[in-house]
Order: C-alpha cells, then sequence, then structure tokens
C-alpha cells in the first residue's frame, strides 16, 4: 500500500469571495458566479481550461432550494461537458468540496479544477425557519431540541465545570472576532462590540448568548487549483497545500451509546489535525502556523477548538485565550477575518472562505489586518454535532 | 498538462446489494448497512482496511431525512477517523460516489475505498409527495408542472413526431425489462407484462403511461474499490475499471434560452460516452460491449439513450429496438436486471447497483439472468433535466 504524498503538489492560484450578509438583491447564481470569475481572473486563466468542478452547498432546501447538484454550479458559469460535482458535509462542505478537487488533480482527472461554496439562507423559505421546518419534516433530533445552540452549550456548560472556563471568556472570544471584523470589508457584521453586550445579549440556548453565536449570511467562495507543476503557467500568485484532511467521526448518536463521552472535544478535529501536522510537517502548531481560520460557529467551539488542534493541552484553552495569544497581535492569531462569529456562517461557503482568508494573507492581499509576514496558515471546520471535521494547511513557497 | 490515464488502475473487489422493493421493516441504516457489509464481505477484506468512503443520497428531504453528510454512512458502519463524504448529482449520484472513491485511490489519498449509494423514498414525508413537498418549498419548475414525466414526455412526442417512434415501442422497452426481470431475485417488481398492459395502464404525462415509468422505491448498493496492483491482495475477483466519466449541461434554463433545442437527445450522454470510449478504446460499442444497463427512468430514456450512446445512428433508436437487438439475447443486451422500470429507482443506489449488475455478469455470478462470456460491460446514468449524466465501462481482465 502506498504512503500519502500530498504535500506541496496542489496549489491554489486564485481566489474570489463574495461579501458575506443579507443579500436579498442577488441570487444564489449572482453570489456563486461573482465568487468564481473573481477567482477565475484572480488566476489568469481562462474559464475554459477548467476540466472539473466542486459546489459546496449544506442545506439547499433550508435556503434557496438551489444546489442540489452540481447542474446548479455548471449552468450559471456555462462549466459544461466537464464533471462537476455536489458535495454536502454539514460545516465542512466547503472544505470537502476542494478535497474533491484535490483528489481530482491528484488523480490526473482534472489539470484545472474548480471548488465552489454557496449558501443562501436569508430568504426564508415557506416555514420561515430552518429549525420550523426541519420539525415538520420529522428531523428525530430536531424535534427533541437537540438543536445546533443546544448542542454547543453542552460542551459549554462542561467547560465550565471540569475547566474552569466562565462565560467572560467566552465572551471575549466574540469581542476579539467582532474586533477583527472591523477591518474585513467582507465580514457580514462589523461592529466592536463589548464583554458586557455579549453578556446583556438574547440568551439562545444557556449559557450560549446571540452574540455567542454567528449569525444566518448569504454567501459564496472559490478556489481555483492546479498541479504545482503547473502554478507556473498562470499570473495568480501560488499558495502550496501542506495538507487536506477530513475527519468523520460519530455524531448523534454519541451522547445515547457512549456513557463516558466527556462533552469537551470533538474527535473528529483531533485525528484530522493530527494527520494534517504529519503531512505538513507541523511539530509545533503555535510556533509553525502564523495565523488560523477555526470554526466559531459559537464562541465555545472557538476555545475548545484551540485545545483540538494542539494549540494548547487538552483543558487550557482558557490559557491560551487570556494570554492574548489569539489575538491579532498574538503568537497564533485566530479568526483574523473575523470568523463565523462576525463573517456569518453560508454553511457550504465558510470553508472556502476560510481558505481565501489565509491565502490572502499568504499573499499579502488582505490590506489593513494582513498578519506581517505569514508563511503558514491552517483552516478548521467541524460539523455536524461534531461528527466531520476538516483541517486545511497552506504555505506561501513549497 | 497530463493526458489522463484511468484505464486498468482501479479494481472493483467487492459489491453489495438489498433487494430493491418496499422496505417499511427496514431502516435508512438497515439497507445501508447491508449492501456495505455484503460488498465488504465479497472483497474479503477488514472493514478497518477502508480508509475513505462516499456516501450517494440525492434526496435526504424526500426520503427519511437520511444522508446529508458522510456522517450517516459512518455512524451505521463504524468507518470513524477516515474521510466519509456525501455527494448528490441528481440520478448520477451513485455513479458519482463511485468517482470520488476512483479519484481518491489514484490520489494515493486512500488505499480502500467504498462507495454506497442508498435511498429509501418509500416513507413519504409529512408532505405526502415528493412533487407536493417541492412545489410547497418554492421550487420554481415544479411549480410550473415541469416535473420529470412531465420533462421526458417531452421527449417522447419529439420522437414520436421526428422520428417514427410509437406508443407500441415504448411500450416493448417496459416489456422487455420486465421480461428481464423476472430472473432478477433482488428487483422490485417481478412481473412479465405485455404491451397491451402498458398501452392500458394509466396516462401520468402523455403520452407516458404508469409503466413507461419506473417506480419509487428503498434499496442501497455498494461497492470496495482498490488499486489495480492492491487487487491480487483481496479475495474478492476483481473487475477493471476502463472508464468513468461524468459530464454536465445545461438544463431547466435550456428550453428557454435555447431555441434550437430539439429535445431529442441528451448531450450530457453523448460527451460522457465518447470520452468514456475515447479512454477504454471502445469504437464499436455494439460489438464491443456485451451487456449494458441503461437509464431507463422512462421507457422513452432506455431508447433516445441508444443513440445518445452510440449504440445505434440518431433517430434510429426505434430500429435497434425492432431489430431485438438489445433483449437478453440479443446483440447488445440492455438492462438485463431489470432496468429502473423493474427493479425501481432508489436515485443515489441506481448508479451503483448497475455497477453491481455489470460486475456480477463479468465474474458470472448473477445466476440465471448471466450473459454467457460477458467480458465488457458499460453503465449509464442521466439525472436532472437531462444535465448530469455518467458512463462506466467495466472489463473482467486488464
Amino acid at each position: 500500500m502506498s504512503e500519502k504524498r500530498l504535500k506541496n503538489r496542489v496549489c491554489i492560484v486564485g481566489t474570489g469571495l463574495t461579501k458575506f450578509g443579507n443579500h436579498f438583491d442577488k441570487s444564489y447564481e449572482d453570489l456563486l458566479s461573482e465568487a468564481s470569475v473573481t477567482a477565475i481572473k484572480d488566476a489568469g486563466i481562462d474559464r475554459n481550461r477548467i476540466d472539473a468542478a466542486w459546489l459546496g452547498t449544506a442545506f439547499p432546501d433550508a435556503g434557496v432550494y438551489k444546489g442540489r447538484s452540481g447542474m446548479d454550479l455548471a449552468e450559471p458559469l456555462g462549466l459544461f461537458d466537464i464533471p462537476v460535482t455536489r458535495v454536502s458535509n454539514y460545516c465542512a462542505t466547503g472544505a470537502d468540496a476542494i478535497r474533491g478537487a484535490v483528489n481530482s488533480l491528484l488523480a490526473g482527472e482534472s489539470d484545472v479544477a474548480l471548488a465552489v461554496g454557496v449558501e443562501k439562507l436569508r430568504d426564508r423559505p415557506p416555514q420561515e425557519s430552518i429549525v420550523k421546518m426541519m420539525v415538520e419534516m420529522g428531523h428525530p433530533f430536531y424535534q427533541k431540541g437537540f438543536t445546533a445552540p443546544g448542542t454547543f452549550a453542552m460542551y459549554a456548560r462542561r467547560h465550565f465545570i471540569k475547566n474552569g472556563v466562565t462565560p467572560d471568556d467566552l465572551a471575549d472570544i466574540s469581542v476579539k472576532n467582532h474586533s477583527n471584523a472591523f477591518l474585513n470589508p467582507g465580514a457580514h457584521y462589523r461592529k466592536e462590540i463589548t464583554r458586557q453586550e455579549v453578556l446583556e445579549s438574547v440568551m439562545v440556548a444557556d449559557p450560549l448568548h446571540v452574540l455567542d453565536s454567528c449569525p444566518t449570511t448569504d454567501g459564496a467562495a472559490a478556489v481555483v487549483m492546479v498541479r504545482a507543476e503547473d502554478a507556473g503557467r498562470f499570473s495568480g500568485t501560488p499558495v502550496w497545500l501542506k495538507a487536506i484532511e477530513l475527519s468523520v467521526s460519530t455524531g448523534w448518536d454519541l451522547p445515547y451509546f457512549d456513557s463516558s463521552y466527556d462533552f469537551l472535544s470533538f474527535r473528529a478535529t483531533k485525528v484530522a489535525a493530527k494527520k494534517a501536522y504529519r503531512e505538513a510537517g507541523i511539530t509545533d502548531p503555535v510556533k509553525q502556523i502564523d495565523l488560523a481560520e477555526v470554526h466559531d460557529c459559537f464562541s465555545i467551539v472557538e476555545l475548545l477548538s484551540y485545545e483540538d488542534l494542539g494549540f494548547c493541552p487538552p483543558g487550557k484553552g482558557k490559557v491560551l485565550l487570556r494570554s492574548g495569544a489569539t489575538r491579532r497581535n498574538g503568537e497564533i492569531p485566530v479568526n483574523v477575518s473575523g470568523g463565523l462569529l462576525s463573517c456569518g456562517h453560508p454553511v457550504g461557503a465558510t470553508g472556502v472562505r476560510m481558505v481565501c482568508e489565509v491565502a490572502g494573507h499568504l499573499r499579502g492581499t488582505v490590506g489593513k489586518r494582513q498578519i506581517p509576514g505569514a508563511k503558514t496558515g491552517l483552516t478548521h471546520t467541524i460539523g455536524g454535532p461534531g461528527a466531520v471535521a476538516s483541517v486545511i494547511i497552506l504555505g506561501n513557497e513549497p
């Protein structure tokens, strides 16, 4: 059996993003096209050179009923007569779209691959809310109140009890990310907030306030990729893929069948990070990684992911947070973009947006929020009830 | 840029199928597990050797609300700590799951890959019918009556007018496939029917009767694949992949924007077939292919696909049909399994079922319906409004 060798074999040569926010004036196709065309232009590539594409949309039926198949990407872009696939994998959907493109390039199926994530969630379906719709359609866990805020609130509560994390710590993550978003014109919310404002905001699922939670957002993100040996043929500044890992662990059933489960960490993140670090040669993430986009769908998830990603030992997330290491000027800035908490979370787009963000820092093109001299960056998503995680590591040289 | 070389580089070493039909007594997970465990056992492989997996489910919300992410495959099988992806691409979903696994193997991401298609459609959602649900959720075309039967009926009508196809021809396709299914214990319907019965059955969308239409069905299918050089390590008799092509063309918008479109053929099938034949070295499909599983969601689709797949010249599908060449004992038997018309069409499962069927003939394991001496076989799916097609070619030697 062969040993996987991915490192430095694929490059991102183009990235494209829409603003994340309310896009009542733009269709799903508008968003998808804007991001894709930006990425294609950035790569300096003729659209007709794209010979395979991936569409990441997680919840067509929760949004505008688009994104059920590759056709919904092919049609607005006129990408015909090539394979176009739609993947969905909860919040890891965008990262998994990128992974599909990487495998295709390395298999030799394609030479220029496009991966796009898009989600349009602000135009509500007739049922008015995603949760209401899921309940009506018979989703067994949503019917029991096992929603995203409800699930992640349990993790927060356990971190309070077990690790001495406080509501102030959670609020400070949201404060940090909103402060970062102030410098990101693409973020949904660009308003600095205070700890007090977080703590006084509406409680969604105790102890998670609404300002501990990412907003519902429309947006799209795209990347164009080629094999590393072809990167020199295009004008887009290449960013090298050092590792891309997706890992799945058990989900909804876990709390019911594994009584030893501690509700403190996500195995999927830990496995994906471990594999990605091995592939990329990362032995000390805090020292070797210059910035990280971490899945902060709720403030607690950023904090526990510090631990799962090995930025600090288990139980020490609050120590890392309080040290300021994850601030913009810290040792390992986390969510310089503003994260999901400020950018919002158009589910399929998020993983791709993170890669665009990190690539921007590695290329030195993100303006005021630039992490000076960034050479290596990481993206992380965790989806479903903590069951599906992705870790991608990028560098600005081979 | 590199030239794609797929031929003979990947082998199927295990296949597994549930019976297709009404499975009110089995869950989505039961079906998925039954097919997967059968394939894994058939491969003679330890389940823990699987290091990547794909789940093909096209319509979670039209069925039992399962299959939104790779988690729904990982959990029932206990396939943890590996990448598991869900793909959906209309009726090409199952074939695209296989393609994901092939790319992963060739990229060196995985060494043993599982691709599973499953759909459980007979347990209705609260909205009672898929079409009713889609209309309620705001699907723009379904709201205008542009349903699957409505769409394909237009193709039938055009073939009547342009090519002299008759209702008898369409009925005869259904008669042929039902006759084949009589020998297939896995088919949903195993009852021989007459031309008269088809013509007297309820009209769904003129000229398509209910017996011109595939039933709504539950089922699952799975394949285990490895790189060809590793096939000898497992006890499952290998079947070599000669080509796998997915091609996307324009869909719903086409009738509105391309006034020259003739509603006689599907470009996606033609492109996928052309590429697959080139890859596999097929110059005369009727002579070189020993059996074909062709997407007969409606009888007309099998007939027009004869033309799109190059089994006969354009407009000559009726001639090929009337010659008997596509019967079980003909020159190029089509849908020896009974096709979608008799097996039913659990959407995500269909493309994988077809591959299991062809692999069965190539391995000589399908009993009474065996095509004697079959060495090369083809599978074909066409999805959405004719926008997404797959063609896979398999052989029993390298």
